[in-house]
């Protein structure tokens, strides 16, 4: 096999889920394809690399620095909602059901992937609650699995002291969700958060 | 979100795939991780488009003209194993038990994907077959599945009149492999080829 498309098999390969197989296959593809789609990709790779960087409020990922989100004035500074990865930005934002500014943690604890409180963007977000006041509320959006869980009890230690409201996104049956077809996980939540009418 | 990853996530969602859930999940592991191994993967792909060109014997991908299977006298020239794609030409040659030269369509027939005998590598392979008495035996190794069959199929009509052998790779049940696990296809051919012992 020619060395260069071994080394683009090594490479590919060390992308979440993608196997050796999987990143044959995609370099076969490449092989294949017009020139000019690899490299309008390799241009792409080299593009996120000179102009991505981190936001410096919120640790989202960004071309400007202050972001998008914490640069608008007419967003409410007053809550912040947590998530652990920008792709969650974008997933709650798409609704417009939220005003406020965003955290971005990049990760959730999780000690069998020896992922620790120091590998979260955690000290950005409590800088950030800092002088009081200002931030009313932190609402915790990590996934409703034994890691996002964790990951909200932790945060929620570390900012209720310094007098901050913590709230936590609802869990339970997603709208147009037949109940056959929950976990029972999700129907003891439910349950559990069930709301007077 | 960031231009520059807007466009990445384009360019990696036309991977076959990948859509553009796993494009973007893809695309914020790129810019989380070192810049280094983003750069690396770009210089790989650039790498792949300067260097990597078919082999004009066997249609092969390779870095050296003509590649080096085609290019190595102790291999017998008096075969050719037909394959559908590169990955199959390593797939093969791994087991050590072809001794021949290899041919890759890059690709199957396949009509409902637009994909007929003009998209692939066959008037190469012909042309391999003159002058007549050089090559004595066509072994095709398409897959075992219907494009596969079909391609045997019109390869062996096109190829048999030029006085060639052609041969198909038995299909049967895998070795190791349980016949309560096998599908009725399988089990159909295995029963059909089956040998005196």
């Amino acid at each position: 096999l020619a060395d260069a498309i071994q080394r683009l098999v090594q490479h590919l390969a060390r992308l979440p889920g993608v196997g050796e197989k999987t990143a044959m296959r995609l370099a076969f593809h490449l092989v294949r394809g017009p020139k000019s789609y690899v490299s309008e990709l390799a241009r792409a790779l080299l593009d996120v690399v000179e102009k991505v960087q981190l936001c410096s409020i919120c640790t989202n990922v960004t071309e400007e620095d202050p972001c998008a989100v914490c640069a608008d004035a007419r967003r409410e500074g007053s809550a912040i909602c947590v998530v652990s990865s920008p792709s969650d930005v974008i997933a709650i934002d798409q609704g417009g059901h939220f005003r406020g500014k965003y955290h971005v943690l990049h990760g959730v604890l999780s000690p069998l992937e020896g992922i620790g409180p120091e590998d979260l963007r955690i000290a950005e977000l409590l800088r950030r609650l800092e002088p009081a006041g200002v931030v009313e509320e932190v609402i915790i959006a990590t996934a409703a699995n034994v890691e996002g869980e964790a990951t909200a009890m932790y945060l929620s230690r570390l900012v209720k002291p310094l007098g901050v409201k913590v709230s936590r996104i609802a869990s339970g049956i997603p709208v147009g969700g037949e109940l056959e077809y929950a976990d029972q996980a999700t129907i003891a939540k439910a349950l559990g958060a069930r709301t007077p009418m």
